[in-house]
C-alpha cells in the first residue's frame, strides 16, 4: 500500500454505525449510477473544463521566474482575492512554518509571504509599515484583470512603489498573473513591460489553485510545486475510477448529496492540524460557489447548496462541539486527521502528583491531538451525527496536492449530482453592479437612484 | 446623538423589505411579551450570573501587574483555548495594528502577543523558534484549572523555561488566570509561589472576555480596558430597557429566534472591516455553545441551536456570496459595518483611460469597502434574503466593550426565548471522557476498552 495515500473512510455515515440520521446500505446502492454518471459525466469534459490537465503542466516558467525573485526579494506580496488569495494562503499555512513571517530570515526558506486579501484601507495602509518596498515584489492575481479589490489594490501599491523606486523601477517589483489575452490587466502589463504569468483561459478562479495563481508564491517561498502537481496527478489517477465505491471523489460527493437531501444543509470541515486550517477556507469557496444555484440545468428554480462550514479541532471543540453533539440533526461532518506530525512535542509533568494533570506526564502533544480528534469523532458519532474522515499519512506537497485535485473533482461531480452548473457565479452579479453603482462607475447612474430612493424608504423606527 | 452608539437596525427582516423569508410587524408584535419576559428573566438573575455586573469591576490589580509585565516583557503568550482564547485574541485584532507583531517594537505600544490556541505538537514547538524565553511572560488561562491542552502547554512551555530560566526564575515568567480558589492550576501556582488573577467563580468560560482573561492581555499590550468596560457600562444601560423594540440584545434575540422557527437555521455575521474578523470567531462560540442544546429547561428533548458562521467582507463576497444570494434561504445575516475608518487609503489611477478602471480613480479603499458593504447588503435584501446591520460609529475600545456586552446580553435573552440553560456545556462530556480513555488517565479504563471494540467493528470495504 503506497504510505502517501490520503485515505477516505465513510463508516461512520453508515446507519448501523450513526443511527437513522445516516445512510443505509441500500440508499447507497441504489444511487450509485448517478454517482457513476457523474464521474462519466465529468471525466468526458476534461479538456474543456481544463483545471482536470493542470497536474501535467510544464512548471519551468514558474520556477524559473520565481527562482529570480528569490534571489532579489526579502518578500512577495500576494494580492488577490478569493480563488486568488485562498489557495496561496492555504498551501503556505499546510507546507510552511507556523510563524513563517516572524522567523529571523536563516530560518526561512525564502521571503515572506502577505497576503492582505481585503479592501480594507487600514490593513493595506499597514503592510507599508512592515515591508520594505525597495526589497519587495507584488504578485497581482486577478484572472479578469477588472477584480474591484485587486485593481484597488494593486493602484494603492504602485502609487507607493513608484514613489520609492520611480516609474523605470516598478517592472523589477511586479509579477501579473492574469488571463493569456484579455482583460485591463493584461494591457496594463504590456503597456508597463511588468512580467507575467498566464491563467489559462478555461480554469476559473476557484479551481485555479495548481495554475500559476498557487504555484508561483508557493514557488517562491521554496515550496516544491512539482510535488504538489505529483499528487495531484496521483488523485488524478485515483479518481477517474469508473466504480464510484472505488472513487473517493465521488463516493464523498454523493454522500453529502444525499444527507443534503436528508436535511442535513451544512457540511463542516473539521482539520485536527493547525496546519490544515486554511485547507478548509479554500474548500468554503470552492464548495459553497460551485453548489450554491437559483437555477439548475433545465432552467428549474431550486435554491440549492449545502453550506460549507470552516472548524478547526481541537480549537473548536471549545467553541462548536456543543452545537455539533446536541443541536439540531443538520450538519455532516468531514475530519482531517493526520497520522504522523512532524514532531511530537512531548511533554513532562512536575506535578503529576495533582491528580487532574496525572495523565499528562509522559505524552505529548502528538498523542493529546489525535486522541482528542478520535475522541470527538467517537462522541459525534455516538450521538447520531454522520461523519467522513479524510486520513493524511503526513502533511506535506504531495499529500496536499491530492487533496486539493480530490475535493476538486468531488466539487465537480456533486455539479452533476444536483444537476447544477458548478463552474459559473451568477449570484454575485448584482453585488457587482451595486458596488459600481455606489461608486460612481459611468453607465450605472440609473442604479444607483434606485439604490437611492430605496435608502429613502428605510424607517428609523427599526433602528436602535 | 451620543455618536459612540453601536446602533442596531432590523429594517431588512421586515417582509414588506424582503419578502416571504422577513417577518411581518404582526409576528414581532405577537412576540414581544415573550422577549419582555426574557429580559426581565435575565436581568433578575445579574449577581448569580456574575458577568452583567463586569463592566463595574476594579481594574487596578490587572493594570499593575500589566505594567509590570509591559516593562520586563518582549512576548507575552496566552496558554488558553476556547474562552480563554477567542476574547483575547478578537480584542487585539480589532484594536492592535492588523501586523502588530512584525512591527519594529518602537512601533508597537506593547509586548508581542501570541496565542497558540491548539493542541498541535508543530504549532507549539513552532513558537520557541521566534520568541526569547528570557523576554517573555506566558499567561496561563483556565477556568477550571484542569483544561487538558491549556495544562498540556503550560507543561510543555514551563518545561522549555525551567531549562532557560532555572526553577527559581520561573515565577518571572507565569501569570496564572484561573478559578480564585478551585482547580489544579490554583495548587500549582500556591505551590510555585506564581503570580496570579481570579476568575469570577460564577463566570463561565464564554463570558468572561471582561474579566482578567480578557483584560489582562489587552493590558499589557496597551489598549485601555477602562474604555472597554465604559463602553460595557453603557451597553449594560441600553441593554436593560425593558421594552424590546428599544433593547437592541433583545430585538435581536427575538429576530434571530423567530427567523430559526422559520427555518433559517444558520446566521451568519459578517463584518465588513478586518479588524472585526475574530469578534465574529469570539461570537461563534458565545452563539453555538450558549443555545445549542438536546434538552430544554422542561427536560424535553429537543435539539436546537441555531449555528453561528464566520463570513468576512468583502472578502467572502468572493466565496460565499454566490450561495449566500441564490442557495436555500436557511439563513439570516448580521452585517457589522464601520462608518468611520482610521484612515482612507486613497487610490490614484495612471491606467485611468483604460475603462475597466477608470472609475476607482481619486476614490479610496475606505469609499470601496463601505460601497461593497451596503452593495452586499441590498443584493442579499433584494435576493430576499433577511439581514440585520450592528453600525459602529468606529472600531475602538468603547465601541467592542460595547458590543462584547450586547451579544453577552442578546445570548443570554435568547436562552430564555429557547427555554434552554444558556450557561451549561453537558454535550462536550463524551469527548473528554473519550480523550481521557485514549490518553489512558486512570478510571477511564472501561471506556478505552468499548473504544477499542468499536473500533475493532470497523468496516474497510467503506474506505478507499
Amino acid at each position: 500500500m503506497n504510505p502517501q495515500i490520503v485515505r477516505f473512510d465513510y463508516n461512520n455515515v453508515m446507519a448501523d454505525v450513526v443511527g437513522q440520521h445516516g445512510l443505509t446500505e441500500a440508499e447507497i446502492e441504489a444511487a450509485l449510477p448517478h454517482a457513476a454518471a457523474a464521474i462519466e459525466a465529468v471525466q468526458g469534459h476534461r479538456a474543456d473544463l481544463g483545471w482536470p490537465e493542470l497536474p501535467y503542466q510544464n512548471t519551468s516558467e514558474i520556477i524559473e521566474l520565481a527562482q529570480e525573485v528569490r534571489a532579489r526579494a526579502d518578500t512577495l506580496v500576494v494580492l488577490g482575492i478569493g480563488g486568488s488569495a485562498l489557495g496561496p494562503i492555504a498551501t503556505q499555512t499546510a507546507l510552511q512554518h507556523p510563524f513563517y513571517n516572524q522567523l529571523p530570515s536563516e530560518l526561512r526558506r525564502g521571503p515572506c509571504l502577505y497576503v492582505p486579501d481585503n479592501a480594507d484601507p487600514e490593513l493595506n495602509a499597514a503592510l507599508l509599515d512592515v515591508i520594505d518596498l525597495e526589497r519587495t515584489v507584488f504578485n497581482v492575481i486577478t484572472k479578469s484583470g477588472t477584480t474591484a479589490e485587486t485593481m484597488a489594490a494593486f493602484l494603492y501599491f504602485r502609487e507607493a512603489l513608484a514613489k520609492r523606486v520611480g516609474e523605470k523601477g516598478l517592472a523589477e517589483h511586479l509579477v501579473l498573473t492574469t488571463d493569456p489575452r484579455k482583460g485591463a490587466l493584461r494591457q496594463i502589463a504590456e503597456r508597463g513591460g511588468f512580467k507575467t504569468l498566464p491563467i489559462p483561459a478555461n480554469v476559473g478562479g476557484r479551481f485555479s489553485e495548481l495554475t500559476a495563481v498557487g504555484l508561483f508564491p508557493a514557488a517562491v517561498t521554496g515550496i516544491d510545486i512539482n510535488e504538489l502537481l505529483a499528487g495531484a496527478a496521483y488523485a488524478d489517477k485515483r479518481t477517474q475510477e469508473r466504480d464510484p465505491r472505488k472513487n473517493p471523489a465521488a463516493m464523498n460527493a454523493l454522500i453529502q448529496f444525499l444527507l443534503d437531501q436528508k436535511g442535513k444543509n451544512m457540511v463542516v470541515m473539521m482539520p485536527y492540524a493547525s496546519r490544515l486550517r486554511d485547507v478548509a477556507d479554500w474548500f468554503r469557496q470552492l464548495w459553497a460557489e460551485s453548489l450554491g444555484k437559483r437555477i439548475n440545468r433545465a432552467g428549474d428554480v431550486v435554491n440549492v447548496g449545502p453550506t460549507p462550514i470552516k472548524a478547526l479541532g481541537v480549537t473548536d471543540q471549545h467553541s462548536q462541539v456543543q452545537l455539533y453533539a446536541e443541536g439540531p440533526f443538520d450538519k455532516v461532518f468531514n475530519f482531517l486527521f493526520v497520522d504522523q506530525f512532524m514532531l511530537e512535542a512531548p511533554l513532562t509533568n512536575p506535578y503529576s502528583d495533582i491528580n487532574e494533570t496525572t495523565y499528562l506526564d509522559g505524552k505529548s502533544f502528538e498523542q493529546l491531538i489525535k486522541a482528542e480528534g478520535a475522541a470527538t469523532q467517537l462522541a459525534l458519532t455516538e450521538a447520531g451525527r454522520p461523519n467522513v474522515a479524510h486520513h493524511f499519512p503526513a502533511v506535506n506537497a504531495y499529500t496536499l496536492g491530492q487533496y486539493y485535485y480530490m475535493l476538486e473533482m468531488q466539487t465537480a461531480i456533486a455539479g452533476e449530482l444536483y444537476n447544477i452548473n458548478a463552474f459559473d457565479q451568477p449570484g454575485v452579479e448584482a453585488g457587482k453592479v451595486a458596488t459600481y453603482a455606489l461608486m460612481g462607475r459611468e453607465g450605472y447612474d440609473e442604479r444607483r437612484q434606485e439604490i437611492e430612493a430605496a435608502r429613502g424608504r428605510h424607517n428609523d423606527d427599526y433602528v436602535i
